[in-house]
């Protein structure tokens, strides 16, 4: 078997992790199988280099970003040959470049376009175990890009993918993709497989077991992915494609996210174009609005929207949204960071009806308030005010018997 | 004018000193100068990742070594070019490869064969700083090497001659080349120029201002260089062709170094092929061997041998010497530590008579022992006992009138 196995950032996090981590790849060795290794930086790094950047400049140039992050995992890339190396076989440790990972010229969010990968290919077949520097890539002009927070992910994915590999394995330090979060629910359960959307709507909201568009790519190219604790021997969480078994559940998981900020418009006069004034100056800034609600005033005249925002940017869209208010003749702006999005994920859901009145009505059932709500095919979500989220993760969990899920 | 202008570790320490450093660029820029940088790694960089390494392997794949230490300059690279695009100027950051330094394939202490340097013409021209990584190059398969210790240095002055620059300035912590270390000989003057023999045998005998490889670059290609602080405004010393103004001058100044070990072999019999033997030993373990005497004993049946060796390998030699004493049948193998080389240079040595006679008489009224010798055209070195060595060079620049230069 052709194996990709990724290691994050705490697999890494220092000499002994990573000889922890060179053994893993030995024992795959040993059984036969031909391994490519991708690597985060160590754990802390990339923040390290980042707050350096920051204090040079307030608005570093994106392509010297790239070049300082890109050198990370360059380092964690040649640590974990040398380890594997000192156990006896041979490595080689690729950059992006080396390993031709090649992408648009989008600096700190490149998209790759193509893997070349012949440099990999013949030291495999020579017998090299393969460790390739993740996140990273290099444009047509031979710039060094990388690919966004969580990128190793995506880095991995793509080269399982590119060379055809027969599994691509996610080394987190968590044993997999649980029904909710074990800090918060006890008897939450791992799951041993999860559909390509699932994982998908529980990557974008908040779970950070894979990166979002490491899971979009798995999906687009039907790449098996399972993850799995570099911690540990347990068999981790299989993401593939949707089957029988999958659909027979309603609900896969509870997902919540407290990064948002809520932000509200209160008295803007009900005329046509104003949201479409407001969300666009927002969107103009680059800033991602997630869940919209629109409240019609009673009288007809005037109006509240209400909108979330990450809190990364919450300062910014606040600003923002406070300009565009006095040119719309709004009443005022408030804006709310105690909030939490909480979130069920099923492809069950296509085909059984109520699921989202049962969850409303299990929230209802606790006294807790809902501000908004989205859904999509496979999923609900709820804001409610942040001091509920362990209660709300909670009952829903018990709401839609998860413990017994498996 | 196109000055290449090169930061040491010191001078790029910390967020601020990079600040500092992006401050004296501008200056070189608003002088209307074309400027390109060439950085270190910050310090104390190197010595971290080293560390890691050593952590991981005992004996790590130079090539992943090369990997690894070649990304602290890349990270300085992209700082640098931050601070100077703050202070409103356009800068660019390039690798080693993106500068295109080509080496040979000799990982950790590769030679530069060629520097094709398209790409930094262009942004020059285009009205950029170039700021280029130090210390690495790239093979023609495109694996990254270093240059070995100091080799910013190397890179610079390479660089320089490659663009056919009209000045390399190398900062540092220090003011330049002085006439002995001003922290031994308070009274030390620092030399308005130098020519690159005495320099080359200055950075070679442990004067650490300039790495020697640099040096032969700079005298091979005449490429001017000066060497000056990034702390202060000091004009610093030009290290240039020899002049006239130079010849006159017997002792330009006086180095010491403490890090080298002496190893006698006693008793050794006086037949032709002994010393062959040793010393073709301990050149097989690529341990440089600076100093040989020979001591022929008065009954003409036995002798005694002592050589100098770096004090990084003086275990290794020892280990070594023992047991090619024993082959020869010596009477036993000693290691002092305790030892100081005392050199006098000046390119005035070739025509003057009696420098090296006064340099013994003076170390002689002064009661120190020499425990060998060797010379050059423009050097004379003493070895003796370390615990001399501060007296040995205040009253070497006294008898020399070292206080008188300039």
């Amino acid at each position: 078997m052709l194996i990709v196995q990724k290691y994050g950032g705490t697999s890494v996090a220092n000499a002994e992790r990573i000889k922890a981590v060179a053994g893993r790849v030995s024992k795959a060795v040993k059984q036969g199988n031909k391994v490519v290794v991708v690597v985060s930086a160590m754990a802390g790094e990339t923040d390290k280099l980042i707050n350096l950047a920051h204090q040079i400049s307030s608005n570093p140039s994106e392509r010297e970003m790239d070049l300082l992050l890109s050198s990370g995992e360059r380092v964690t890339s040649a640590l974990t040959a040398m380890a594997i190396e000192e156990l006896g076989h041979r490595a080689l440790a690729l950059t992006g470049r080396q390993m031709g990972i090649f992408t648009d010229a989008v600096h700190t969010k490149a998209k790759i376009e193509r893997i070349t990968g012949e440099r990999a290919e013949k030291a495999l077949d020579e017998g090299y175990v393969v460790v390739v520097a993740g996140f990273q890539g290099i444009t047509e002009t031979e710039d060094v890009t990388t690919l966004g927070r969580g990128g190793s992910d995506l880095s991995a994915v793509a080269i399982a993918h590119a060379l055809n590999a027969d599994l691509c394995e996610i080394y987190t330090d968590v044993d997999g993709v649980y029904t909710a979060d074990p800090r918060i629910v006890p008897d939450a359960k791992k799951l041993d497989k999860i559909s390509y959307e699932e994982m998908l709507e529980l990557a974008s909201l908040g779970s950070k077991v894979l990166q979002t568009r490491s899971v979009e790519f798995a999906m687009k190219y039907s790449v098996p992915v399972v993850v799995r604790s570099s911690f540990n021997d347990n068999p981790g969480t299989l993401v593939t494609k949707e089957d029988e078994d999958m659909e027979k559940v309603v609900v896969s998981g509870i997902a919540h996210d407290v990064n948002q900020a809520k932000i509200t418009v209160m008295g803007v006069p009900d005329k046509p174009g104003i949201a479409a004034r407001l969300f666009k100056g927002i969107a103009d800034a680059n800033i991602v609005v997630d869940m919209i609600v629109q409240n019609i005033s009673s009288d007809g005249k005037a109006t509240d929207i209400s909108f979330t925002v990450p809190k990364t940017d919450s300062k910014k869209a606040l600003k923002l949204t406070e300009d565009i208010a006095r040119e719309l003749d709004a009443k005022g702006v408030d804006m709310r960071e105690d909030i939490a999005k909480i979130s069920i994920v099923g492809v069950g859901m296509r085909t059984h009806s109520g699921v989202a009145a049962q969850m409303f009505d299990t929230l209802a059932k606790h006294g807790i308030n809902i501000m908004a709500i989205s859904t999509s095919e496979i999923k609900v979500s709820c804001l409610i005010d942040a001091k509920y989220t362990e209660l709300a993760v909670r009952v829903l969990h018990d709401a839609f018997e998860l413990e017994k899920a498996a």
